[in-house]
């Protein structure tokens, strides 16, 4: 007597979820030390102390009611304004607090930004890259729009621009990227973004509408070799940003993130509106007060995300060393190599044996690959190095 | 070129906006102090002691990653056991933490239960009883169901019986109630909630199927004269109760409430698998784990509540001998009296005049009354009796 949607959601199965549970049972056999668990994307660094220290400190200066109180609509002026200040400072951007939505997390903020410019059940189209994070299928399914994927364009992992220039229709309404993206790694280049921009400019003159891109950037910190991942507002200006905190600060629980709108979108005066009345459809309003409040004391740190580089260099160095085919990646903490058959499914089950936890490439639209998420402290990538390499000469290459 | 759904609710006008709007101009002109802005339903005491202090030792204490890490589908365990321990102690229940799923307030709570036991576009009717918090429309807009509102009993505020058996049909789906009730105070007796599930009963056998009855209870702890709202799981077993700390906390940025799922109820080995993945249909995970944590420390406290109850009683007493017809609220911080002309809207614009800000009562489902909301100061309510003297004689009253 549910909702039938929703029941059948429920009883799909879950390449991450089963590989999870049999991490967590083969966890309480050799103990989880012995368990090398790559199958989940969450931070293993401790979040920056400024983030405590701020918080500690508004709980002993500031009054309740301002402190826990509502921040309706767009979020806390202070907040939006460090957010606007931020990334003028480091993109060059000429953003106002006016440009800031505050928003629950990276996924909250693609959830209302896929309403905004979305009906529900109108035959609507939002466009993804494969390999792309498996929830956009939920979220469209959500939004009651079709997903259209892109195939993926395995020598590098940029965008297969000739596939997508056909993918665009006249009901394509939105473009969802991720960059640097999950599950590659790889970071979309300035010639990329540039490509991208050209075609999305033509298919909106062609249909006489706007399509709106919207970037999802929850690793947006995380790049390696001292780089930036490129500001993608600066090449199309129907740019809807997506951040998380997450990532970046360690605090995923806490769902904190914004959305950054730049003034030169189309419907600009209308999209903070609408993102608020969003809100009011779906449930949620803004992030936490109090965590808004400490944005200005922690919108330029980050957790010590070096961590990650160290852990990418081990398992990239030896792996390709041993004969694996792997993109390098550019961020994130994510590594997708070519499995070592045809069938990743059944290779990520022998790589069960080796008591090594990954997740198969197909769930991200990317058969033929898997996932290593290397978010695990470095001692532990160490340990599972001779793991790795058993696994690979059970395939004759190392 | 964006939704033309949200485009629509965008444009509408929101009487509660133009309420506050005024009420921001006129301050700017006579000062806040002047001006008795009753139109806000926003906590107005400040959050408990043991609120700050247990976020502030579990800063000190715990390990980040756990503090501030996913707290993935239902929330986290803790919160659960002591919700389910407090409810157990306090309303006799048998609850255990499978019982318990931790929601974005009360707000985020509803949206979910709603989603839970509908199907979008589909035509299913969820029953509300006017008068009725008017984001109620929207959440049923988002859930892309029918509201169907139930005439109000304007004499008690109570249910009116025989309107509500005529609107149930073989396409409701779910009966959405909220007390102590917004806006007119009223807790719904041990008698009412007896009869209502009896109709619900009824119509379950009729039709062959369950019709969920999602009680929406951010005000359960703000009740009068040491009474206790009943507990609506015991009256009928399909019942969803959401809950908020926003109010009894004063917490209301923080977003942290759940939903109580009895046992007994007919889909519940599947309640909350679905409501875990209708999460991921709309973006927001659980509450702030933070908050989480701090569950167990502060479940049984409340902010000092006995300042509503102060002010209701000045405002009843002085309003009713002053001849304004009003049904005794028994809880929350609002007032719903008979408005003094026909045309509410007319009546609210006059009591501006008197810097009162009131809310017509149409909004609601309930025209010919308002709302006045008494979460201020009591000082302040004392300053604001002269106007509203002044205002009950204008017509003829006081």
């Amino acid at each position: 007597m549910l909702s039938k949607r929703l029941m059948e959601i429920t009883g799909q199965k879950s390449d991450l979820l089963e590989m999870s549970r049999y991490a967590a049972q083969r966890a309480g056999e050799v103990g989880a030390e012995n368990v090398f668990d790559f199958s989940v994307g969450n931070p293993s660094v401790d979040a920056p102390d400024s983030f405590r220290k701020s918080v500690q400190r508004l709980l002993d200066t500031k009054d309740s009611l301002s402190l826990h109180g509502y921040a309706h609509g767009n979020g806390i002026l202070p907040a939006r304004e460090a957010v606007a200040a931020s990334l003028n400072r480091r993109f060059g951007t000429n953003f106002t607090f006016q440009n800031i939505f505050m928003a629950i997390g990276a996924a909250g903020g693609v959830q209302l930004c896929l309403r905004a410019v979305t009906d529900f059940g109108c035959g609507d189209e939002v466009i993804v890259f494969a390999p792309y994070f498996p929830e956009y299928a939920l979220y469209a399914e959500g939004a009651g729009v079709k997903l259209v994927v892109v195939p993926p364009n395995t020598d590098t992992f940029q965008i297969s621009e000739d596939a997508f220039e056909r993918s665009i229709t006249p009901k394509t309404r939105a473009v969802l990227i991720n960059t640097p993206n999950n599950p590659s790694g790889v970071v979309y280049t300035p010639a990329t973004l540039t490509r991208l921009a050209e075609i999305l400019r033509r298919k909106q003159r062609e249909y006489g509408r706007a399509i709106y891109l919207i970037s999802d950037e929850p690793y947006r910190e995380i790049v390696f070799g001292g780089r930036q991942a490129p500001f993608v507002t600066k090449f199309y200006e129907n740019t809807l940003v997506c951040y998380s905190f997450s990532k970046s600060q360690s605090i995923p629980g806490e769902r904190l993130g914004y959305i950054a709108v730049p003034s030169e979108a189309e419907d600009f005066k209308d999209l903070l509106p609408v993102m608020s009345n969003t809100c009011r459809l779906i449930g949620y309003e803004s992030p936490a007060t109090l965590f808004q409040w400490a944005i200005p004391d922690i919108i330029d740190d980050t957790s010590d995300l070096s961590v990650y580089e160290a852990n990418k260099e081990l398992l990239y160095r030896n792996m390709t060393a041993w004969g694996w085919r792997c993109v390098e990646p550019d961020g994130t903490f994510y590594l997708f190599p070519r499995s070592l058959e045809p069938d990743a499914a059944a290779f990520c089950r022998k790589a069960m044996k080796h008591d090594l936890i990954l997740v198969p490439g197909d769930s991200f639209g990317c058969p033929g690959h898997f996932r290593l998420a290397f978010c695990v402290p470095t001692e532990k990538v160490k340990r599972a190095l001779p793991h790795l390499h058993a696994l690979a000469r059970e395939y004759g290459l190392g």
